[in-house]
């Protein structure tokens, strides 16, 4: 067996290699959702939590509300330098709307956020920059970005377990070989 | 707050709701590493855990020995119906390949495992029969095809888990609200 790199945990944000995730989650949700049976659209793991389609309108608020605008705050340096705190439940009060519009605004939304991004050309020294987060204080523009991409990571992996989790009973006894079902 | 389903666990496998899952992985899976840096394809959760290339070669071998070839086992119902047991770690040994060659072979590999499933026009009769499992014992052709289904969705999970904890330490505070690196 070869021998193999151990980076977990270890590496360091940069403008592009983040970037490289950024731009892929348009597409990869595109490819998981579209087109895909409603059941699965709307799976949860139970009250309180979310489908696949409630995960695509916290993405979308997010890319409105979230990233660019602190970001924005960061680097303008003024005054004051809070971020608006995030509502982590605003998709749940919107309308229905079909799965492929949404994807197809995050699409749109995502493409002009980081146009934005690279637009700005960032520096190290930028990238130190603070901001003030309502509860943890004062954080850099280095971990809002670095957080952008695993949060992007992160619901991707929740659909996707979200899913799996809909057949927990119906994979009988291989359910002790699938760690997704139950950790 | 509208009201919302719970479905949690209880969906049932049926062929053409799995299926629609499973023909959607290659494109998701591209969607996500095809071009992406190094960096990412090679990250793992510390020694002996896998990255996302390896996820990518234990699908690709999964489809040549494991599930297509058990389904047969089962539908044959000859006298031995033992499955082969899966070399969880065959990808491992394997030289390294361009991420493109082996996103392709997978793609093709599953177009043609979606063939031969549909082409069985499997009935409830069908999805009720037994094979042997080395470790389970008896399982059914159903059961079969749900794993197949949550095992996908279990490595796309992953593959996204594994890489947003490459950024456990560049998120700072945030982790505490990022479950996917701590859980």
């Amino acid at each position: 067996m070869k021998e193999r790199p151990d980076r977990a945990g270890t590496m360091e944000f940069e403008i592009e290699t983040g970037a490289a995730v950024l731009e892929r989650t348009p597409g990869t949700l595109r490819a998981m959702l579209s087109g895909l049976p409603p059941a699965w659209l709307d799976a949860t793991e139970g009250a309180g939590t979310w489908s696949p389609y409630d995960v695509l309108g916290h993405l979308i608020h997010g890319e409105r509300t979230d990233w660019i605008p602190r970001a924005r705050i960061i680097l303008a340096q003024g005054p004051d330098r809070r971020f608006t705190p995030f509502d982590r439940f605003a998709q749940l009060r919107q309308d229905r709307r079909p799965i492929d519009e949404l994807l197809g605004e995050f699409e749109l939304l995502r493409t002009g956020s980081l146009r934005e991004l690279r637009g700005w050309r960032l520096t190290s020294e930028h990238l130190n920059l603070e901001g003030v987060h309502p509860e943890f204080g004062a954080v850099t523009l280095r971990q809002l970005l670095a957080t952008w991409v695993a949060h992007d990571l992160g619901h991707i992996a929740q659909v996707a377990r979200v899913m799996a989790r809909q057949y927990r009973e119906a994979v009988g006894p291989w359910r002790a070989y699938l760690p997704v079902m139950d950790r």
